[in-house]
């Protein structure tokens, strides 16, 4: 399993990935699954990645090599397409070109092509843009109404999410979010394990310039989770008790 | 989709069930899934029910018939039998039972026998006891490590069960924090649906007096909603933010 999130704020967006890949319960790796296409001053491309490993990697690899060397036929990359929306039918066009070399062979031994993605980034002059893009290669974009996407194990973390997430939170108080929110799946799920990528952008730098591995030991992480689980058992006892 | 807590304390069971049922988003109702079988004085035995409404129904029928109207053969029932063990191993049975006579068209039409249970209660001088009655009809048995059980849709709500449960809360507090958890559970999921049944069970008391199917606009659950998530707010802004 895995849990990934990302979020769109006013200032500009947040990714937070975990690290935790696993071929049963006796066979956990770590692997990185927030992959990130930099150019300075031109563009900041983030990907995080859910399911089945072998797929998301190809989908990386694939979008990677498109982009470093790109074909004779003058094809649209990460690096050329001019909005986000470009980049997020790449994306679903990757995806959708693994799914025909690798899908049939897969669904033949018993396994699923299922994976799922969220991207997000900033080109040029185009105002940051957040989007899911599901196994069959379409899309959502986040609005204002939701700003954020979940992927993968994505239900012991979201009631925090779904009652303190506002796009006009700053992006340091969106990742203290998000980090509680890793802190109650990571409780509650085994599959989804430290440590934890992180990446801060500020709208309109177009570069990365903040990004950090939250590792199993990180003293706020530590300070973070101890202060909560304090803080909301006393705000539990605020609360008045019920009575029949 | 369904969701029910059963909880033991040291001072006794504290049972939750919502009363959503559906076959599809556009059929839905209400049914009962808090079911309770009374002799003051000698026993209180409580079942939550989740799954498949027409197999929870036949195994609560079917324990009811066989309690009030036992067949010649002298066979133990819920009235008859001297422990909750025993009490376990009937659920058991009316499951294993239910699903011989219907078991195999369910599957021939492309539905499942899923169904779960949590089952608590007192007999005589017994101490309460709760358990987790699976569809195949074996169950385990609640104890100090973990003192609750959920059953149907339990992701959303078990971040706060987790951090706060404990088998020395008062009933009302513990109440309070099932009534937190179908908080989160009903922001997050359309098929958990008000009202709420709940029973608070007192140790050693062998009656039911404390049972309240908690509405919609319940003037308690709204200001428990209300002030949580503005306790929460408030604990949330209490801690360091994150900076890389």
């Amino acid at each position: 399993m895995t849990y990934c999130v990302g979020i769109l704020l006013d200032r500009g967006l947040v990714f937070a990935a975990d690290t935790r890949t696993n071929a049963g319960f006796d066979n956990i790796s770590a692997f990185r699954k927030l992959h990130v296409w930099e150019r300075p001053d031109d563009r900041v491309i983030v990907l995080l990645s859910a399911g089945n490993l072998a797929v998301t990697q190809a989908v990386v690899s694939h979008l990677t090599e498109q982009a470093e060397k790109p074909g004779s036929h003058e094809e649209e990359t990460l690096y050329t397409a001019t909005t986000m929306f470009q980049v997020a039918r790449l994306v679903g066009k990757a995806i959708r070109s693994v799914k025909e070399t690798d899908g049939e062979a897969l669904v033949k031994t018993g396994d699923s092509f299922a994976v799922s993605f969220i991207l997000g980034g900033q080109i040029g002059a185009e105002r940051p843009r957040l989007f899911q893009v599901y196994a069959a290669g379409n899309f959502i974009e986040a609005g204002p109404d939701t700003p954020f996407f979940q992927i993968g194990e994505h239900k012991y973390g979201k009631p925090i999410l779904d009652r303190v997430a506002n796009p006009d939170m700053r992006l340091g108080e969106a990742a203290k979010m998000v980090l509680l929110s890793f802190d109650s799946t990571l409780r509650s799920n085994l599959s989804v394990g430290m440590p934890i990528d992180l990446l801060l952008y500020n709208s309109d730098t177009l570069k990365v310039e903040r990004v950090r591995r939250v590792e199993q030991d990180d003293p706020y992480f530590k300070k973070l989770s101890e202060d909560w689980s304090k803080a909301l058992r006393s705000a539990f006892s605020t609360i008045e008790e019920f009575d029949i």
